[in-house]
């Protein structure tokens, strides 16, 4: 037996919901009638996509609910998903927490591992996630209507903040970290840190969210990139473009609700623009953002009660394209200010 | 424009057959009534899977080949694939090959590129391929049944035998290939060599006769890992065993056919226990081992014939446990000598 057929036990587990799980040449899937399967694939690589020492745990949460969140934006129930693995080394110290992490999420959300691959070579980590959503209702980018209010599910920014932090603390390892120079960017305390960063490691999908908004919302999509990157996804696709209530967004920001000590840090007004930058372009929150007619709102709120989830409204589409930005005075704000986060472009 | 979403322009196609295509939160896919959704991941990593300096277009065409390899085993149809690539950096010269040879493959199949993801990284090719198959027709390596026929598609060997060739001229690049050391493997000449490669590099999915065989065989599997390694594979999976005729099985090794200074070469007597190793555990060869009930033997040929792709018997399965390897005059050899190919724990 070779040391990969070692690790495939920690991945392998019962399917009684797919026809046919690991171990043949294919898994056999079989959607209900009249539903449709929603596809999503994610690819995350160390040294881009997380640290190459980040809590193995966390990973494996992580790496599934990005993709359960794409399900969710789709308003998908999840079904189940592959996973293919390129490993430096099998080391079960590592395999058997990443395997934890990830099998209770997929437990959580009845999605079962129904096949993959496994390999030697620079840690990547992709996973193919399937669900189903009857025919026809399906969320998309492309239903935007003018008229629509847009809608934030949760909080955002503090994974991006919690980044920025960890990637600045590492550039000053060794001594400097403990004091606070005029350069560093928002420094939140230890559990506030904490708290930030339990939302950049795992991200909670909003797949009962998603689903209770199918037959509300026009369109969705997940925020992976920054709101203003996603948002715009949605705008370019629809042919429409939308005005955006920054002071709501502004709201939008859990770190807020931490400490007091984080409270007064993000209300220093020198700080301000940098706070909105992280809420309006920072990535890695998996929240939803989507649109709905006026007239359904009251239906809006129900699908949030019914999922346990908060929604904000923070903006409206409009017919005349791009993205304007406004502030608590209803003014523009120059919207170059705002770069919505690449994981191409960006370090990490 | 980011680099990245430039790449996607070389990815991105029309997708009729699929609801909803490349650019959404999630693809959207119907299958047929009564059809049952099977599919397959493969991750191919730069220097395991593949030379970092392989011809783009050929490495293009075998990504998508092994994982269509997967849906023919099943005896599927193809529908549609994702698409994950981490790549180094955003190479046209390198990507529109690439892209090249792996939708020519694609669109000879009618297998739609329906999603996936870029991003920067170690080069890793991770495709999930997605076929159907009517519920219930799928053919799987449980189904094996005492009495059974063991067939082989195509040839063997060949795959193995220029990787081996290749891993040895590359040791001894810089003057020593020229000559022909007494300690070399198995040597083909240049057009030769040729051939044996094209199978490497660019190898062919049974995907006809894997359809052709539903309600015909009972247990397929592709060679992937080697005959003896995935044969085993249906042996395990159904609980049986086999006797396997080696005569018949050299009979498979495509080179016997090139020119005649291969057929001498691979003729002589103490190189017959070396080909013979890459007839039977030689991996890469893509084609389909299978059983079927000697009553459906004309049914077998006739699928043959229908697809175009010769198959060979090869063996019968026998109610005891393990894999018997018998010789022209059916005497056992031992099978000690002969180790199946594993990606993991072989070079490359």
């Amino acid at each position: 037996m070779g040391e990969f057929d070692l690790i495939e036990r920690f991945f392998t587990r019962p399917t009684p919901r797919a026809v046919l799980g690991v171990g043949d040449d294919c898994a056999l899937l079989q959607p209900g009638a009249g539903m449709q399967l929603a596809i999503s694939s994610d690819m995350l690589v160390s040294g881009r996509h997380f640290f190459a020492d980040t809590d193995p745990r966390g990973l494996g949460h992580k790496c599934l609910a990005v993709n359960l969140s794409d399900l969710a934006a789709c308003g998908a129930s999840p079904l189940a998903f592959t996973l293919a693995l390129a490993l430096p080394e099998a080391d079960a110290h590592w395999l058997e927490p990443f395997s934890q992490g990830l099998l209770a999420l997929a437990d959580a959300h009845g999605c079962e591992l129904i096949g993959g691959d496994t390999t030697r070579g620079p840690l990547n980590i992709c996973i193919t996630v399937f669900g189903e959503v009857p025919a026809g209702q399906a969320l998309l980018r492309s239903a935007a209507q003018v008229g629509d209010d847009i809608y934030v599910s949760g909080t955002l920014g503090d994974a991006s903040l919690a980044l920025a932090q960890l990637l600045w603390l590492r550039q000053h390892e060794g001594g400097a970290q403990a004091a606070q120079p005029a350069s560093a960017p928002v420094l939140l305390d230890g559990a506030d840190l904490a708290r930030a960063r339990q939302r950049l490691e795992q991200p909670t999908p909003r797949l009962a969210l998603g689903q209770a908004l199918r037959g509300v919302a026009h369109a969705a999509a997940d925020i992976s990139d920054g709101l203003l990157g996603d948002l715009g996804h949605i705008l370019q696709r629809s042919q429409v473009g939308a005005s955006l209530d920054c002071a709501a967004a502004f709201g939008l920001l859990a770190a807020h609700r931490y400490s007091a000590g984080a409270a007064a840090l993000l209300g220093r007004t020198e700080l301000r623009s940098t706070v909105l930058q992280h809420v309006l372009g920072g990535g890695d929150d998996y929240e939803l953002v989507f649109t709905a007619p006026p007239h359904l709102g009251a239906a809006v709120q129900a699908a949030a009660r019914t999922s346990a989830t908060a929604v904000t409204r923070i903006g409206r589409i409009e017919a005349a394209a791009g993205l304007r930005l406004l502030d608590a005075q209803g003014r523009r704000i120059d919207a170059q200010d705002f770069h919505s986060f690449d994981h191409f472009t960006a370090g990490g």
